[in-house]
């Protein structure tokens, strides 16, 4: 048992003095003035620091193939990190192959998670469209735990699909109580644009947002809104990068359209001078995509958020080293696309959110974990900090600063994205069902401790939902 | 003591079943599953209902002297018919006449407050300018527990202020750490209508909405969101009924403004048509301004709710009996403004919110109580269900259904403006400070059992507003 | 010679009392006061009438091959209609079967078109992509006359192209200084919906609107504009008849992008209440596509025509009688597409434009002949009334009514669209190549003497997009 | 007589080669091909020049009496300054101290512009309202070819009008005909600004900027459309310097409102670095309202114009030399407001334009006179090249440059706005009714050449937006 003592509980609610107790079986047991500490119980002053649900990433890559390399952080690796930076949950996607079952790729994936050191649940992609699939759904959804489904409007001729899919995964999706997500680009527009960056000789990675510009992302993201809006489904945008995706989804959700979209941290303090750096590596380092964006967007994604537009945050981690990126030396579109994140992201959100006073701490919790458990449906477990929840904390020391560096970051990999930033907030204590992981720049995980979260379907905004479609 | 068992305890985050302990003091003192009940304490049965914060209306006016008459509804009937509907909090508002002292209208409706059955608070109007002004709202503040301060941009030559008044009292309010909210309607505008139409003979409350069409609001709106933005100030809009209007405040807080809304009940569900009743007291129970709006209109401000973009309801609640109303049988100006509606919110909100999938149980809750909580400062004391909250909860019946009338409500008035109107969810059991005041159709109110809510100011939405200001 | 007499000349500029002078070429020699009558020259009193540049509909199909059945407007019946209705030249659409070549198409078409009775010229639509058609669209522009092709983003499996086409026929086009036009509506969506609606039973017309919703059109305008806007490209979106596409393309203009749309006549005035007609007929007889609209899109039209986001007026002209529209007795979607409308147009915008007071008389020259004419470079030689341009003209009664009726009307179907819509303005003459080919009602063309209208590349607009295009 | 011979003429609706000739009264007597030379006509070679419709500046401040100084230029000095940059007409304003009667200051204002060189009229201002008011407008517009009207929303204490007068003298002039103007800037929120930026010791011109914000443009141009859009008139908004106002200005375009903007040379190419300059002068020698802009706003500025939702460019010309902007050494709003800028508009809409192929030449002929013939009613007499207009040219050389320079330029100013900017496209020859009044460098003005030019009201706009309103 680990009582937690003289902390203030924030939630994405209040926020409030407060102990909390936690129980062996890795649940909070109470949340209260002045608990009791039961006999052979560890206590954990938590006098200065803030006591708030651990953080949950819902879009990460760990040990992804991808473009012809393998993602770096692995989950055990990953997984540390983000116990590091007070992540204790997160979501990772299943990626069939074109043409490969949906539920024998989920078996793999869930191997490869069984050495995670925190929680995590999958998102399972649908890169192509047939009856197995239709069926493979069905399965996932009933007897899997998987309650969303990822598409890529982009990476034509790998993972893309096109409208047609989408109608038919969506409208299935719906069917199920399931969410779809979806990667908004126009990968046509893409794919057209790469070809002619080439073709004039624009080989480098300053070609690559040069490929990928805001209209890209805006026009995708609009055109999955008009599909999902047909079919009266929710839909949820990964990644959002430009205020042409926030303003549509602005739009839809102004026309009462349930719409969701997450942010990176990266894309809210990074932009695309990052392309200009005449290093070749420095540059391809920040090869993802959507790419980083002029600054205006930043405005906009800050915005976003504090006015709940935009309702989660999370990272895109997939990691690769100066040999992987070097794939594409000659060729920015070889340049294996991704970038570390999740070690940060919650310092760089309360750093450049909460101290700039664009978002409270309230509203800290809410987009960096309760939003994201509510929307995949496993609030409160997760995400909250009541009796019942699972017991994944951060202490958070609001004031305590440390500057990032590839050289003292535990991510699998050899460059950090804010390398040389300094941030003010961090996790002081980790606590992963109810163990102290993470206590003071001393990492204590487990291998294979991290437990496979089954999400169900049918969330309260998915009943709202179905129930408003029945009636129109 | 009172222990309420086995309901399902709705909250704006989640739902889960739950028992709620009252204590003697009026506060929650537990919330968990099996709660053992202590010796001599009230056991209440919840089940099968939804154990929710008892509704906030933030917008009332009780027994207020307007147009030359006085609102029939006086505190103790209104908050009777308040908790009759779930309703256990009201922010009503203290109008100083023009020229008059703040501090002494506000110590004037303290003394109207004190027969009110359940708790209430005030917001303080400002109605012109002056050192003594400035002087009384610090005073109010720091002594009177008051956070929030009411700017008419409507009622020319009467409770109106224009622009240079906004910027003082909105900067000073700043300062102060409190909250303007603004009816937005061009007054100018209005008076220059009426008096045209009154001038081409139109004298009927037909002619009231022309008088005040939508861009009047729209206009008004944009207006003080952009004195407050020149301001670095939050702003709250009562009573937005126009897709304008919520245009304009989505529009701000997508460039990340803090701009919060407001709807009526009324508003979401009564149209224009109601105007053409040939019936002249038909038609001038309906004059209230801003006036009931083209059908086009709802469909924003449900969205507007759905979304996130409003946050709070109310009521405007106003009443004037056909005596009253007949003040302007022969000049629809002299109309008193206004219409009933504390005791049906919670109802309407509910049959037409949830059960037609527009809203969930959770938002339900948020827009009834817990946004309005948050952003008047006063949560989690009010406007939650936790420990140490207020014990002002409503057991809520989803599926019980009810016809409204005039002839078995309990305000004070001679019509309803929902008469006939079958709603499905209902407030089965209503309680205040920790006593059951409604039950089962039998109300226990008791004269002056209501509190004066002191409320703080620099609400955590105010903190990052003023530290965001400091940085830029 | 012609001489038009004392008539006031109305332009997409002004209005003047003025003669105008014809001559044997069929070209206009002098616009002036007092003008005088060359020996031998017929005189026209256009006492009372104004004289105008001859209406252009730039989007017809005449005889053209369609859903299994062919269009039964000809180039002669059709082109004698439009005359009838002061419409004095077409631009109809080359449309080669998917795989085949444009060239051929053209040259098909050219001999389709050689029994028209007023000027004519084409479009020509891209249906696939490879080499050979990069090659004839080079052909077409150079020594063909033709500088617009056209794309459907509709028909799936028949006319569709996909995004990639998008790009590489607008890419091509630029560079040859041509313009593209475009079918907005998601063909993918329409096709899940329609098969969606036939597998629920529904297979009647009233099928045809919701297999369509406006956002299908919507999303397709934001998307091809999304595509032109990458290329640095000017675009043409055809028959724009929604208010979603209409913001789209205002949107657009707003950020500097050249962005044209076209209106039809019948989406103007003609609502979505027609599909609820029981008699399966009249029903049929309005399925078109896009489809006609609920009201609230009709005020966006109208106010894009006035404001100068929505440049032209069309018909898409497109005739099928009853025993074609009966091919779809048993599924809505294999009714032929199209309506009526090339005779009525002109008289349509006139009386619901012009008389509303939507629309001065300069514009209505301005949106039925002379933007169409400048965007489709035959500015001034057609849609002017100066000395050099062709002699096309209309001398219009503002002043006289008709009733619209298939009884009396000159296109070759058995059908009209406006059946029993009285309108007040109507052409009085029509003069196409300087001959009176309609008086007073009486119709005097001569098959064949039309001619065909080279268009070159590199309008004004076009020679500014690329200057553009190369300094950025 | 003058015969024109060789050029191209260039209209806002077409370019052609074509001979222009001009008769002893001041009007173009024919335009054709190879015309023949009258004897005794001078005949002047255009051949590589462009003739076009000599430029209106619909906003200038000729020795106007402003912030206890007097605008350097007057009448005669200003206009030869317009007709060495070819703009040959300025309407400027008269405006009557408050209180004063409108009729007097029209004549006073009569008197002063009788030394022009070139045309010139008047918009009259309002700046108070009273019964004399209501008389006065009837008299100009019946009596004194005004027909329209100037109201100041700023400048408070001082010219600035309310809500109030704003709505009784659009409503008056819609009866009348005439077209209101409007300077949009919240003048409170400016006079408040004002104050607390002195108050925080900000007394340089770089507190200007500071003191009008975007928003406060943006704001009063949303509240004035509004006003008109309640009375059903038309409204023309001067000097529109931000994104924000021309974004209003297209939304109530695309609600069926008739708007009108204008946009100033200056805005469109120099932004608010200006004010960082550390010369005091240099920084309130740009000191005018609106202020400059952050670039953001010149992209919508210029998209304004291109896409037709602005049509007119001015220069709000009002000149101070350096001792008259010396008054505010000590205090930034005593500085008099206004810049130069009537000799180069022409040259840098051509440079920055057309060159820049943001505009076709056939446009900047719609922008720099067309559009302000049209809207203020003096089309086709001004802004056409047509047989009976006045005429007023300007012979184009499209490719030659100059540098702008203080030092050569005929404003009667000690500075140049434009110093030092090199602009291809330059008045080769300017003609005044039918005068060479600039010819290669060389002035040739008279002292009183210019005529009053007289503006019937109830323009096809006008009687279009009255036909609509009878109809509503």
């Amino acid at each position: 048992m680990l009582l937690i003592r003289g902390g203030t509980v924030v939630t994405a609610e209040t926020s409030q003095s407060s102990d909390v107790l936690c129980d062996d079986e890795g649940k909070i047991s109470a949340v209260g003035h002045n608990l009791e500490a039961p006999s052979g119980c560890t206590i954990l002053d938590a006098g200065g620091l803030l006591v708030m649900p651990g953080g949950i990433d819902p879009h990460t890559h760990m040990e992804m193939p991808f473009m012809g390399s393998i993602a770096s952080d692995d989950f055990y690796t990953g997984t540390s990190a983000g116990v590091a930076g007070g992540t204790t949950t997160i979501i990772d996607f299943v990626i069939p192959e074109r043409g490969t079952s949906l539920l024998d790729a989920w078996k793999e994936w869930r191997r490869k998670g069984e050495k995670a050191v925190s929680d995590y649940s999958f998102h399972v992609a649908v890169t192509h469209w047939d009856e197995k699939v239709h069926e493979d759904m069905a399965t996932l959804t009933r007897e899997c735990g998987v309650n969303s489904f990822k598409h890529f409007m982009a990476y034509k001729n790998a993972l893309m699909v096109d409208d047609d899919v989408l109608l038919r995964s969506i409208s299935r999706a719906l069917e199920l109580g399931a969410l779809c997500n979806v990667h908004a680009e126009n990968g046509d527009a893409v794919a057209y644009l790469q070809a002619d960056l080439l073709k004039r000789g624009m080989t480098g990675p300053e070609a690559h947002p040069l490929s990928r510009p805001a209209s890209v992302e805006g026009e995708a993201a609009q055109r999955v809104i008009a599909i999902a809006g047909l079919l009266g489904a929710p839909i949820y945008i990964v990644h959002v990068s430009t205020e042409e995706a926030t303003a549509a989804i602005a739009a839809a959700r102004a026309r009462g359209q349930r719409v969701y979209g997450e942010v990176l941290a990266q894309h809210l303090v990074i932009d695309d001078s990052v392309y200009a750096d005449p290093n070749w590596l420095g540059a391809a380092q920040h090869v993802m995509s959507p790419p980083f964006r002029p600054k205006r967007h930043q405005k906009a994604l800050w915005a976003g958020l504090a006015s709940g537009q935009l309702q989660t945050t999370a990272t895109d981690h997939c990691c690769f080293c100066a040999g992987q990126k070097e794939q594409g030396l000659n060729d920015f579109t070889k340049i294996p696309n991704g970038t570390p994140g999740i070690e940060d992201r919650m310092s760089v959100l309360w750093h450049h959110g909460v101290r700039s006073g664009r978002l409270t701490p309230q509203e800290f919790v809410a987009v960096t974990s309760t939003n994201t458990a509510k929307i995949f449906n496993i609030h409160p477990r997760k995400g909250s900090v009541s009796a019942g929840a699972d017991a994944d904390l951060v202490l958070w020391d609001p004031a305590a600063s440390r500057t990032v560096s590839a050289a003292t970051h535990h991510q699998n990999v050899d460059y950090n994205i804010y390398e040389g930033m300094t941030l003010t907030g961090l996790a002081r204590y980790t606590i992963s069902s109810g163990k102290i992981v993470w206590a003071n720049g001393d990492l204590r995980v487990t291998r294979g401790a991290g437990k496979y979260v089954e999400r169900p379907c049918f969330s309260p905004d998915m009943q709202a939902t179905m129930q408003r479609k029945n009636l129109s």
